[in-house]
């Protein structure tokens, strides 16, 4: 099938049909180069695969189809975006176009060319009408996570509707007072979409949905991460599944998780791996990969590596934590669950933030990793300046560290995959070295 | 006089003495460069040139008075501190060192290269220990208005005291409410440093005194643009002096600066002007100039222009409003005044910020300028987005403006004096073509 089948509905959503197939194309042929020719593929990654070739295609008519049925369709940059309500309300909730080079010269006709490339991606994309999805929104739900961001959205409001969430910048009592507000206000501008009340049954309903998503998420991350010896899939394939995650209708992929997972369990059980015995295995810490953005990924798993954890919002950061809903009552009770849950995202904005670090090298002992990589988008100063404290607590604990900076542009590359060899050198030599030692 | 006579006080507030001195000697040696040789100064600028000379020497005495009086020594970042408090609790309240490339090299030990070069120099002077402001300071009191700046609090708590002031991004009712709240924990924290409590009358004196300043500079403003033909002081010295305002003892400043005023009043009645009669008038938006960043008027002023405004921090932002205390009762109304003073204050920082354009195009008119220069610190994210809808209004009023982005170093002096350059060109044709047009 994919796009060809739906030109007139893309074209009817304002599409720029033709440069839009040509960057598909090109999109499906990079994913052909990087995804399949890894061996030893489990066999549920055929739907991911799949769901690949149909990202523009089948999955945007469902998205249109929803919205003739007066469900929402919400275009989001961010996970601080409550994604029940729109689930409740029976719509979707999606993350925008943002991880490709070819969107940035238009961008930059209004944009600094010094900002992060998701941000200037974004907005390309949106000026030459190449992202279905955001064609596809209602509306584009920004939030103040981020000043360029911030700043962008008064600009992007010229092209699309935009509605903009504040959400504060420390975790005292009050900051949080306000963001249930913020959260309360999301509901009604959702109301407004649907035009009819959305009940508390309904976002419940939408709790346990999007609560699904996440622990089948958390249960792939587990099989992806707890044995040192046996990864039964590649990093890059979960980065890709996880991103697939931001797009895909919610039940099915809930489903098709716990499958891939019950293969895995199998691959676990019969040791299986997709990488050798004594490959170094990473985390990576930091800004989120939107597709096609698998630079990293691929860098480190062709080197001789594997990626085993993104501690990153395209990542564990998304689906770490479930809102309980036991005993909720009433609406506020409801918004005062999802902003707990919310409120222990712990993104580089808010300040202090040391629960972050904390976390991450709790995530590295239970996981046995051998090192990580800590990724920031260029000019992502939240993530960049917060790096600092980070890189000196994997100091402390004597953990491998790598700090790498990069946007979308194919050039740094080559610089990228020498300098993660010889990170990974580094890590294999001191594994050999410790494994003698302790003989 | 000069620093000399006071190393000894110097060394025990933990200054690097040699160091400190190397680098004053340099700063002074770039101001007399840069201004004594302006000609027909007014006779009043020697009082600021006095400051210059004892600006890290008998000031750093003064305040160090103060504290040993159990005043507050506060030292900021930005104009959103609410100084009256301090000024009431009798204490000082000043801008940090911030404006010296000699300090990056050290800051970026700690912080990313690409931030704005104002908060890694402020950062390298607090490491250097060069920064005679910075060591006096009870605490330094950050805020959140910009991400770098409110992730690099993080670090430069390693090393000083700092208390963070949480500055929201809107102004809708609760965002104000929420502010209320943040001034009057300043009030609080203040009276931690000085062990008592600050009455009323207090703080409403630490307003009239400040409204004096605000009044002072307002005049000098005024006075300095108002009329097409006369500009009776140059802009560099109207920079160095609103500078000096972030520094000096309040009274006496404010005395000195109407002293200035007095003068210029009767320059303009006589005619004269430090500027031949068709010098281009500009003014320049945006960001803000920490001494001795001077970079951006000298290449203004020594290439046929003039300076006639500072729609910046260090400038109109600052002082353009007063707090209007008739008729307040009690402390909660007093803090309701300050919020709505310091609430009319168009940072970049506030999303929708739609309020600062349509200022910027009356300011233009009211002074009949010729031009506006959009003046941002390289990787300020805020003022850089702006950009393009504040020059986006200037199209269409037919204003011309140019957009210089730039950091501390030297190196884009020559590119930046190339592009002033032609762009006074071309606003010297455009006037005389519109005289030809008129005759």
């Amino acid at each position: 099938m994919g796009i060809e089948a739906h030109k007139d509905l893309l074209s009817s959503i304002g599409v720029d049909v033709e440069r839009h197939a040509k960057m598909m194309g090109m999109g499906l042929e990079a994913y052909k180069a990087q995804f399949l020719g890894q061996p030893n593929r489990p066999k549920a990654m055929e739907y991911f695969d799949w769901f690949m070739s149909e990202i523009q295609g089948q999955r945007i008519a469902e998205i249109n189809q929803l919205r003739a049925e007066k469900k929402p369709a919400v275009g989001t940059f961010c996970i601080f975006v409550p994604e029940e309500i729109v689930v409740g309300a029976g719509g979707a909730c999606y993350g925008l176009c943002g991880g490709s080079n070819a969107t940035i010269a238009d961008a930059e006709t209004e944009l600094p060319r010094n900002i992060c490339p998701l941000i200037k991606s974004a907005h390309g994309f949106k000026l030459q009408r190449t992202c279905a999805y955001t064609q596809s929104s209602d509306f584009i739900y920004g939030e103040t996570t981020c000043e360029a961001k911030k700043k962008a959205w008064e600009i992007l409001a010229k092209h699309h509707p935009v509605h903009v969430m504040n959400i504060p910048h420390m975790k005292r009592e009050k900051d949080l007072k306000m963001w249930q507000e913020e959260i309360e206000e999301f509901k009604e501008h959702i109301e407004g979409v649907i035009e009819q009340p959305l009940s508390l049954e309904a976002m419940k309903e939408g709790v346990r949905k999007v609560n699904a998503k996440r622990s089948a998420l958390q249960r792939l991350d587990k099989l992806r991460s707890s044995n040192p010896d046996i990864m039964p899939i590649s990093g890059k394939d979960c980065l890709w599944i996880t991103q697939v995650g931001f797009m895909d209708d919610i039940e099915r992929y809930t489903a098709k998780i716990n499958e891939l997972c019950d293969e895995l369990e199998e691959r676990v059980k019969e040791g299986v791996s997709v990488f050798p015995k004594d490959t170094p295995r990473l985390m990576v810490l930091g800004t989120p990969f939107a597709p096609p953005n698998w630079k990293l990924h691929t860098a480190v798993e062709n080197t001789g590596g594997c990626v085993i954890n993104e501690e990153s919002c395209i990542g564990h950061r998304y689906f770490k934590d479930n809102v309980d809903i036991e005993g909720v009552q009433n609406d506020d009770e409801l918004y005062a669950r999802l902003m707990e849950r919310y409120s222990k995202i712990d993104c580089a904005c808010f300040t202090p933030n040391t629960g972050r670090i904390d976390k991450i090298v709790q995530m590295y002992k239970e996981r046995q990793a051998d090192g990580v990589i800590y990724y920031t988008l260029s000019f992502c100063h939240t993530y960049n300046v917060e790096s600092h404290l980070v890189t000196e607590a994997m100091a402390k604990e004597g953990i491998p560290c790598l700090v790498i900076e990069s946007d979308y542009s194919p050039e740094d590359a080559g610089q990228i995959k020498t300098r993660v060899e010889a990170f990974l050198e580094s890590i294999s030599f001191k594994k050999k070295a410790q494994a003698f030692a302790n003989k």
